[in-house]
C-alpha cells in the first residue's frame, strides 16, 4: 500500500519533468503521502521542484512543504512571492504555518500573513508567533475541538461536524466553562458510545494533564512521554484553554534533542548533515578541534617543563597516550551518566555528596583494576619496577580525578543553565588530557627525584 | 490538576506506611496517574511497596507495574506468586502483558499464563510472545477495533460499544474483508460525523500505512515518525490484520535507541543508571577502559621504538597529546556524521566514493587550518623550525587518516550488521591514538634522520 521510491521511478519522474509531462506526474503522485513526495523532491533541483509545485494541487504542496527539512524549505520558499506562500500556508494547521514563518524576516512574515484570506487563521498564526519557538506555546496548534460543559453529546457532535474540516486529527473534545477555562476532556470513544442526549458535564474526565504556554518543549515531551499522551491541552496561568500539542510534534522534539546531544558529544558545533557543503561541514567541526589543539599546545608546554626527566628516563614519555586516553574515557563515562540522570524524570535526585561518593567508589574499583593490569604489563614487558609504580600510581590518580571532573562539570553547567551534554564532548577530553599530564608528570617527578 | 510529588507528601506517605494507615494511602492516591505512583514507589523498599500493592485496587497495581522500570519491575515481581502476577496482568493490554512476560523464565511465564482467567487474553499474550521482542510483532497489541467493510456505521458503533472495555485507546477503526485482510481505516471523526446508515465500504480510506510483523522496532519508529501516525496496523505477509502499534510504545523505542547510542559513544557497555550498584556501574564501564588501556600499552611499546629520537629531541614527546587528541576528535566527528546519515531516512545515499571524497576534502580544509596554527604556535613559542615542520606535517596526516577511519569504520560495521554507533565510541579513539602515534613518529624519524 505504501509508496516505494525506486531508482526506476526516479528516472521516469526525471524524464517526465524534462518533457513537462504533467499527466504522468499528477497521476503517479495521486494518493502518495506528502512525506514520500518531499523525499522524492530532494533528488531534484529548485527549478524542477517549482515545476512540480505548479501542477500539483495547493493543499498537496502545503503538506509537502510541511514535510521538507527546515533549511531546504526556507531556501525553496525564497523562490515564491509572499502571496504564493500565503496560498500554501492557507492549507496548514496554525502550528505548522507558524513553524514556517518563524524562520523568516519579520517584514516577509507580515507580508505573507497579510495575504491570508482566512482571517481566523491569520489571527491564530499571529498569536502563535508571540511565543518562543521552543516553548509549549510555540509548539501548540490553535485548532482543537472544544465543547461547553452544558452541551449535550448531540451538540458536541454538531460542533465536531462544523470543525471537522479545520481540525485534521483529534482524539478528544476539550470541555470548557463559559470563560473558556479548561474543565476536562471527553474521549471520542466516549462520545461515540454515549447517548445523544447525555450531558457533556456528566461524561467528562476531570483528570486531564495540561501544560502551560511558557513550558520548554523538552519538558512537554517528558510529560507526554510519562503519561503516554497522544495530545495535551495548553492553558495559560488562569487555566484558559489556548491550544493543544499533538504527539507527532513532540516526537520531532525528542529526536532533535537526542540529535543535538549527540552532536555535542561528537564535538560538532552546528546542525550539519552529510549533504551540506564541504565548507559548512568543516566550519561546524573546527571550533572543537581548535580548542583541542590549544589544549594540546598547553600540554606540550607543560610536558616541556619535564624535559630533564624525559631525557633521563624516556620510557616515561611512552605512556603519555595511555594516561591521556584513559583520563578521557573515564571522564566521558562519568559525565554521560550524570547527563542521563539530569535528563530523566527522577524527582528526588541523589544529593551532590552521595553522587560524588558513589562516583569516587566506582573510580576506585576501576582505577585499581586498571592500575594492577598496567603494573603487571610493565613489569612483564618493560621489566622496570619504578616505571611500573609511576605509571600505575599516576593512572589510578587520573581515573579518580577524571571521574570527579566528569561528574562535577555537567552538574556545574546545568546549574548555570548550560546544556550539561556539552560536558560529554571534547570539552571534558581536553580538560582531562591536561589534568592527566599534570598528575602523571608530578608523580614521575616525585618517583625519580626522591 | 497534575500530581506533584513533594518532600512533604513523601514524608507523610512514609509515615502512613509505617502506621499501616490504608485510608490515607488509598484516598491520597485516588485519581493520581499510575506514572506518578510508580515514581513515588521508587522511594520505598520492596516490603513497603508490597504493602501499598495490598491495599490498592488490582487494576491500579497493573498500571503501576506497567510504568515501572523494567529491572525494578522484574525484581519486584519476584515477591509475588504466579497467581498474583496473573491477577495484575489480567488488567493490562496484551502488549504490555507480553513485555512483562518476555523478561521471565519460560516456566514462570507459562505458570502465569495458565492462571489467567480470560482465555482470549491468554491466547493473545501467547501469540505475541512468539515474536522477537524488538520486532513489530513484539511491539504490537492485539486489542483493536475492526469492522467488516459490509457493515454500516451503526454496526461499527455497536462493535465499538462492545469492545470499548477491552480497548483503552483507539483513534480509528480498521476495515477488513471476510478473511480478516486489512482493506483500510475509518477515523473516529468520520464515524462520528457520518450517518448511522452509511456503509463502511463507502467511508474507509484505502491509503493506510501498515507494517509487517517481522519489521524491526526502529524501522517501525521511523515509519510512524515519517508519516506522523498515532497508530499503525500490523499485518502478516498475506495482509491479514494481526494487531496495532500505538505511538506511546514507539516513543519509548525512540528514546531507548537514542540512549543506547549515547552509551555506545560514552563507552558504557551495559544499560546502567546512576542508582545501580557501584559494582554494576564499574563493570559496565570496565570493558572499554581495558580496551583503551591495551591500546595505551601497545602505543607505549610502539613509541619505545623511537627511544633514541626522544632522547636526542625530547620536544618530540611533548606533542604526543596534541596528536592523539586531535586524531580522536576528528575520528569521532567523522564517524558521528556517518552514523547520523545511516540512521536517517535518506533513500539514495551518496556512493562510498562521493562520501570518502567529501570527507577527504573536509579533512584537507580543517587539517590545513590546524596545521598552520600549530606551525605558527611552535615557531613563536618553541622557536624550533624542524619541530614545527614535524608536528604540523604529522598533524595534517593524522587529520586525514582519522577522518578516513571515522568514515569507513561505521560503514563497515553497518555492512556486517553491527550497530555503526559503536564506531563513535572509545573504539575509534583507541584506533586513532595508535594510528596517530605511528604517523607522528614516522614523520619525526624521517625529519630528523634525513
Amino acid at each position: 500500500v505504501t509508496f516505494e521510491l525506486t531508482r526506476d521511478y526516479l528516472d521516469r519522474f526525471a524524464e517526465a519533468i524534462q518533457r513537462r509531462d504533467a499527466e504522468f506526474i499528477v497521476s503517479s503522485l495521486h494518493g502518495v503521502d506528502s512525506a514520500d513526495i518531499s523525499n522524492l523532491l530532494y533528488e531534484f533541483s529548485t527549478d524542477e521542484c517549482k515545476y512540480v509545485f505548479e501542477i500539483l494541487p495547493p493543499e498537496v504542496n502545503a503538506e509537502i512543504l510541511n514535510d521538507l527539512d527546515e533549511d531546504v524549505r526556507q531556501r525553496f520558499l525564497e523562490n515564491f512571492s509572499s502571496e504564493e506562500v500565503a496560498a500554501f500556508i492557507h492549507f496548514l494547521d496554525s502550528d505548522d504555518a507558524a513553524d514556517i514563518l518563524y524562520q523568516m524576516q519579520p517584514k516577509r512574515r507580515e507580508e505573507i500573513i497579510s495575504h491570508l484570506t482566512d482571517e481566523e487563521k491569520a489571527g491564530n498564526i499571529q498569536d502563535l508567533l508571540r511565543y518562543e519557538e521552543d516553548s509549549a506555546g510555540g509548539l501548540m496548534a490553535k485548532e482543537l475541538i472544544k465543547a461547553n460543559a452544558n452541551w449535550t453529546v448531540r451538540q458536541c457532535i454538531e460542533e465536531i461536524r462544523k470543525q471537522a474540516e479545520k481540525v485534521e486529527k483529534f482524539y478528544s473534545v476539550y470541555v470548557v466553562d463559559g470563560r473558556d477555562r479548561l474543565l476536562g476532556r471527553v474521549s471520542l470513544k466516549k462520545i461515540i458510545i454515549s447517548d445523544d442526549k447525555a450531558k457533556v458535564s456528566d461524561l467528562y474526565d476531570e483528570q486531564v494533564v495540561t501544560v502551560e504556554t511558557h513550558m520548554k518543549d523538552e519538558e512537554v515531551a517528558r510529560i507526554m512521554q510519562k503519561y503516554d499522551l497522544e495530545a495535551v491541552p495548553v492553558v495559560n496561568a488562569k487555566g484558559k484553554l489556548l491550544g493543544r500539542i499533538t504527539i507527532d510534534d513532540v516526537v520531532d522534539v525528542i529526536t532533535e534533542t537526542a540529535e543535538e546531544e549527540r552532536q555535542m558529544m561528537a564535538g560538532v558545533s552546528d546542525d550539519v548533515e552529510e549533504d551540506d557543503s564541504i565548507w559548512a561541514i568543516a566550519k561546524a567541526r573546527l571550533p572543537w578541534l581548535i580548542i583541542g589543539m590549544i589544549g594540546g599546545i598547553l600540554g606540550a608546554n607543560f610536558v616541556g617543563l619535564f624535559e630533564k626527566e624525559i631525557i633521563v628516563i624516556p620510557a616515561v614519555a611512552f605512556f603519555i597516550p595511555l594516561i591521556t586516553a584513559t583520563g578521557g574515557n573515564v571522564g566521558i563515562q562519568s559525565s554521560s551518566i550524570v547527563v542521563q540522570t539530569l535528563a530523566s524524570s527522577n524527582i528526588f535526585l541523589d544529593s551532590m555528596l552521595t553522587r560524588l561518593t558513589k562516583g569516587f567508589l566506582v573510580a576506585v574499583v576501576n582505577g585499581s583494576i586498571l592500575s594492577l593490569m598496567v603494573f603487571g604489563a610493565i613489569i612483564v614487558i618493560n621489566k622496570d619496577q619504578s616505571l611500573a609504580v609511576t605509571v600505575s600510581a599516576a593512572l589510578f590518580s587520573v581515573v579518580l580525578l577524571a571521574s570527579f571532573m566528569g561528574t562535577v562539570t555537567p552538574l556545574i553547567l546545568n546549574r548555570f543553565g548550560v546544556n550539561p551534554a556539552l560536558a560529554s564532548g571534547p570539552f571534558i577530553t581536553t580538560a582531562n588530557d591536561l589534568l592527566g599530564l599534570a598528575v602523571y608528570f608530578s608523580v614521575a617527578h616525585l618517583m625519580y627525584n626522591l
